[in-house]
């Protein structure tokens, strides 16, 4: 049953997808992945800019200044924000100036409002001196025409919408969201709004748990609905997500027959690459490659299903949407609250409360979904491992 | 000008919403927040059902089994999947069975294929004995009647989709998205989508990212655009969005004088709370309570602001969403680089890039945005610290 068995590495290696989803031109949102860095078309700022409120001035009359004897100047104006400045600032002159101002010709420094006292209308005395570029954002101090504002393969964050928005970028080339067809085989499934299953079905509790995560991932789950245990309306099935998605993933009933079925449609379609993972749970998984298209059978267990789904589907998503930074490592140290025993040479995925620096592992039988839902998040005992001791320190990636 | 100065704490407690948004029917999806524990209606499973493929038996039939003494067992029949067994396992019976069969009458555990062998057609040797619920998922095992499958306030999870799928639910009380009002106040501010801004102007960069920011937090940006430095126009603007909106947010330009006029259409639209936030940066933050309705006015700076936002905006979201769960705390330990200088009494909130367990500060003009977009995450130097020094550990907060 078990002809190839994998690690999840080496799956990934043999499964790298072929496809990369379409580059299309978006306006900027979260999640957006850059198909191509975005460069700077201008330097940001474009002109000097004060960075406090107070008076824009040339340094070289400050030097002199302290609280015992203030340098005293002329105030010509006032900078208005939204405005270029009349005029200059001439030897011995100041100019008031809010910040965000212009910085006015002439002045190479702003002094803090703070640092200042104003003796008569139209003079300023200044306490401290300065020196050029004090209380000024110099042009193109936050990037210079042709600086990389966001990288290619870097999902954009609130972060970067700004900064895109200060330089003026309203699109930028993209990935589409990846398409990931779901399809769920097995006689026993029924849909999820069936009000009364019948003795012996099941309602389909992955496709569901498998959008959102593939939603998750950066992509659009394509729901193609149940699929009886007949091979050729199968093959029909999956041959149409082929030919459509970038990603085809089966959960695939939990019976011998469902899994042979789904192993027999594979070798039709394209080739198998592995007949199991070395993962607990989770080793009757099947991976094909169609053509490029990657093709995930998971196991008919729905924790099974998912803990293989985060493993292998995620980052075929994540590559198919040209996504090459590193996923954020959303995850906490704890040290263990018991033993947590494994096999070598295999991965096992276990779920965990976390609270305290203490992550408790919620065991149970692979056909309950209750441990994934009550845990915080899971960690991994590593193949090479025979299990970890009570106070090992694990790294619990968390759930969103 | 900073009358009142509070901690982000402090504020919080201050600031505490009186609205919750709307609750209404949805069908799950990720994020959703529950509204009130949603319950089971019935037992899952709903039957006893097989958790390997092999025999269903009486446990007693099996018990002096062994490799050197096989139980042998008459083979009656096989269940089908999906398929309620016709007649039942008696005595010295046995029925073939896949994983998630359900476990026919008479039969209290299941035998693993794997220790059994096939001596002649109708028959079946076991070599190890099986205990009653051997192989066996438990009616109700999963959730029984009255169950909670999900609690209120804690968004939804990929998991959480499965199992309320495996329970029929698919409907539920959830809370809508609270609608953040985001408005742009300063005359140097010009849509991001201006090709050449005149000298002194400057484009909104804070709006698209704040609205990036409310998305992440579970709540819908309402872009109530760019307002001059007007007193009235202003209020008009502002009180549309306290009318309409769950949260309030303007950013306030930079300029001293749009920040007093912010505070001053404040004071007239409801009660201000404080004047200034003890972080750095983000101090110049002005709080108020409009009738239930918080009003965030942010830093003019754009990475001040954002600082600000995740720190006050994001727990306010939260709570008008219902969200009662605390959130995932994404962040890796990592030991810093280098000396970071604070104050105490005041939240330093500094920008970081993590590699090899070490964090690197990125420091440089609040007025910059690039610090944050190539930062991995950030850390605090809690209120009590006058700083961190080179090799102390901090918890990195990571962007997602």
């Amino acid at each position: 049953m078990f002809l190839t068995v994998m690690t999840v590495a080496e799956a990934l290696a043999a499964l790298a997808p072929a496809r990369r989803s379409a580059v299309v031109p978006v306006k900027p949102a979260l999640g957006v992945v850059p198909a191509e860095d975005v460069l700077s078309g201008e330097q940001i700022p474009a002109w000097a800019r004060a960075t406090v409120d107070g008076y824009a001035v040339r340094a070289v009359d400050t030097y002199a200044a302290a609280e015992t004897l203030p340098a005293f100047l002329e105030v010509l104006d006032a900078v208005t924000m939204g405005r270029a400045p009349d005029g200059e600032v001439g030897p011995g002159g100041a100019m008031a100036i809010p910040t965000g101002g212009l910085l006015p010709h002439g002045a190479d420094a702003v002094v803090m409002v703070e640092h200042t006292s104003e003796p008569m209308p139209g003079h300023v005395e200044l306490l401290r001196g300065v020196a050029p570029g004090d209380g000024v954002l110099q042009p193109g101090e936050e990037a210079m025409a042709g600086d990389v504002l966001a990288p290619a393969g870097r999902p954009l964050r609130a972060a970067d919408l700004g900064l895109l928005a200060a330089a003026g970028v309203t699109e930028l080339a993209a990935h589409e969201r990846p398409r990931v067809g779901i399809v769920s085989t097995g006689d026993e499934i029924v849909p999820a709004y069936t009000p009364t299953p019948a003795p012996g079905q099941v309602r389909d509790a992955c496709a569901p748990a498998l959008a959102g995560l593939v939603r998750e991932a950066g992509g659009e789950a394509v729901q193609r609905g149940i699929v009886p245990d007949d091979a050729d309306e199968l093959e029909r099935v999956l041959g149409e997500a082929i030919a459509e998605d970038d990603l085809v993933v089966v959960s695939a009933g939990s019976s011998v027959g469902a899994r042979d079925l789904t192993a027999t449609v594979a070798a039709r379609l394209g080739e198998v690459v592995c007949h199991g993972l070395a993962v607990r749970p989770g080793k009757p998984t099947l991976l094909a490659d169609c053509g490029g298209v990657p093709f995930v059978g998971l196991p008919g267990n729905p924790r099974s299903a998912l803990v293989v789904f985060r493993l292998v589907g995620v980052p075929l998503v994540r590559t198919v949407a040209g996504i090459t930074a590193p996923p954020p490592a959303a995850a906490v140290r704890a040290r263990l609250a018991c033993d947590v025993p494994s096999a070598a040479g295999r991965l096992d995925v276990v779920q965990a409360t976390v609270d305290g620096g203490i992550a408790t592992p919620r065991f149970g039988s692979s056909a309950l979904l209750g441990p994934m839902v009550h845990a915080d998040g899971w960690f991994r005992v590593p193949e090479p491992d025979t299990g970890l001791g009570a106070g090992a320190e694990v790294d619990v990636e968390l759930y969103g």
